[in-house]
């Protein structure tokens, strides 16, 4: 078969020096057999400052021509000062993924065993913790029209759309009851269909859908109430399902949980299986370029590449267990540092996961 | 002067005998010369069924007609099935915030010491809590029009408006503003101005209100982020403010993390100073009628109820320290009960704090 197209986007702040690090387990993997190449270029940020578009044509024509995109991070203070929401960095991204159709995003919030003390809850609450939030990724409010700042009745007032159709509805819940399938078999629905319109949609097609997957225990949670069991009691999920904006904010919440959001990665797919891979946190701008960024999420990041859209499940396993032996070992960037440990840096840590390899 | 209304709405599930023991506490307040008439009337599922309202027109005239609300709770699986969202339990809270214009909402989370085993945090990161959410109550997507649920090119779409204006912005920024000077001096205003039109127009508000307020030290956080803060540090935080849907998940969050749902109060204001009381916890119609609830947040609601709108500090403080006289005693409902304590039902822990009063 062809070899297949990887994009790499490093983006800005720590970025750079996080995807050099996963482009070696990269290259390690061509090594191994994996008929790839490896191409890059600019977004966000970056990107900006070399076009003055945080998304350029040239970019777009090359994530629509690759198989898998490996993104860093984007943004950063440099660029709060753009006036012009359109240029900012974050529409980098968010152009990316409407762009391509990402729809379906999945984050997984794991507590690794060997970093549990990094964690801000107590061991008992969080030991063992495997949830997957499911994110709806390219509609709901990010996305809905009409939107704006303009004049009416002589004040200013600032207005967004959170919009679904049934049909983006039922394809991210295909998703999510797919993957509740290959897990746990639970998949918690969120919604605040108590007060919105568009949610009580939401609730309605998830419902169903429930018939079509009988293995799957499907039930509904208002976001309110998911925020507090999130911090009580997290353990209760296996696979939550919800949309762009409740997605944004229960994921990091629970990735937070495990206190180890340095070590976390994230896919965003389509329908035709071609996917983004980033890692959860954000550009970092207080430590970037001092080679002290934990760089293991944007590495758990390719494995998820292999197994989502390259189908290399083995080569996949490789890494995460690398990743698991260094833990082992005791190496840990300064974010999952703590007394008895050893503390590397960036590329010293994507040496140790190479080794381990 | 003429002897001040407050109005009693139990509302649903654990409502009414939550409610029970608040009022016993007004009595004594009486007895000690408070100067007001106590009226009560229903709201929520129990208008529901009784009216076929969540919002009876008397009730809404007797709520107009009071100087002070203290709530209960509302809603419940019983009503869940009710298809028109506008008769629904939730509406019947909604609607009061509404017609009552009761934007300003204050919400605290605070760890009391003597509870501080209830958090699933580790005791160093919640120890000595204290946070106050102010939310805007009564605007944003909870009220933005268009909203609904129709057919567009064939499929249904369910939408609803986030919208805010600046004089709506304004209003709730003073809010927590005075707030903040009250309190460390600390605001931290909570958006997503990196991709929301309406948050970028709040942020600018809250900017431009700062130079008034140069004792108090203002911050802006975009909300996912803020999810994560309030995880892994929420001794950050002094006061927040944010709007409504934000300030619904983040509130929930951050009472969660202080173990102890159960205890805390909240208030909701408008500009002429009345207000509606109430638990931030939900019916739990689980346990409702079983004499099990914990009443401690209602009592407490009615402390705030004596400092925000009934200009009585000290009963509000006399009853704030009966409630730490009655856990200090180690009394303790289900919810916040571990081994050691005595265990209470709702009407002895009423009883008790009256006791310590
Ligand atoms: C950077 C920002 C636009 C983005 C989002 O809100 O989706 C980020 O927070 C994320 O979750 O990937
Ligand atoms: C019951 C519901 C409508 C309400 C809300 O969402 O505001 C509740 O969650 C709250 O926070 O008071």
């Amino acid at each position: 078969r062809m070899s297949r197209k990887i994009l790499v986007l490093p983006g800005d702040g720590i970025g750079p020096e996080i995807t050099r690090e996963a482009v070696k387990v990269l290259e390690a993997c061509q090594e191994r057999g994996l008929d790839v190449t490896v191409d890059e270029a600019l977004v966000g940020g970056a990107a900006y400052d070399a076009h003055g578009e945080p998304l350029p044509e040239t970019t777009l024509a090359k994530a629509k021509a690759s198989d898998a995109i490996l993104l860093g991070a984007v943004g950063g203070p440099k660029w709060d000062k753009i006036e012009d929401l359109a240029k900012r960095p974050e529409k980098g991204l968010l152009g990316l993924r409407k762009h391509l159709g990402l729809f379906g995003n999945l984050r997984p919030a794991i507590l690794y065993p060997q970093l549990a003390e990094a964690s801000s809850l107590k061991p008992e609450v969080v030991s063992g913790l495997d949830i997957m939030i499911v994110r709806e990724l390219t509609g709901g409010i990010y996305f809905g029209q009409p939107r704006g700042i303009e004049e009416r009745n002589g004040q200013r007032v600032g207005f967004n759309t959170y919009i679904y159709s049934e049909a983006e509805i039922e394809r991210i819940g295909r998703v999510a009851f797919e993957m509740a399938r290959k897990r746990n078999k639970k998949l918690c629905s969120v919604d605040k269909a108590n007060v919105l319109e568009v949610t009580i949609l939401w609730r309605e097609i998830m419902e169903r859908l429930a018939p079509e997957y009988p293995d799957v225990e499907l039930s509904h949670m208002y976001v309110d109430n998911a925020a507090m069991q999130l911090v009580r009691a997290p353990k209760q999920f296996d696979v939550i399902v919800t949309g762009n904006m409740f997605g944004d904010i229960l994921s990091d919440a629970a990735a937070m949980l495990t206190g180890s959001i340095g070590m976390l990665p994230s896919a965003s797919l389509n329908e035709s299986g071609q996917g983004m891979y980033e890692p959860c946190h954000g550009s970092a701008p207080d430590i970037a370029g001092q080679n002290l960024a934990n760089p293991l999420a944007t590495i758990l990041s390719v494995a998820m590449m292999l197994r989502y859209s390259l189908d290399e499940p083995e080569l996949a396993e490789r890494i995460e267990g690398a990743v698991g032996k260094v833990l082992d070992d005791g190496l840990r960037t300064a974010d999952i540092a703590y007394p008895g440990t050893r503390r590397v840096s960036t590329s010293e840590m994507g040496d140790a996961v190479l080794a381990a390899f």
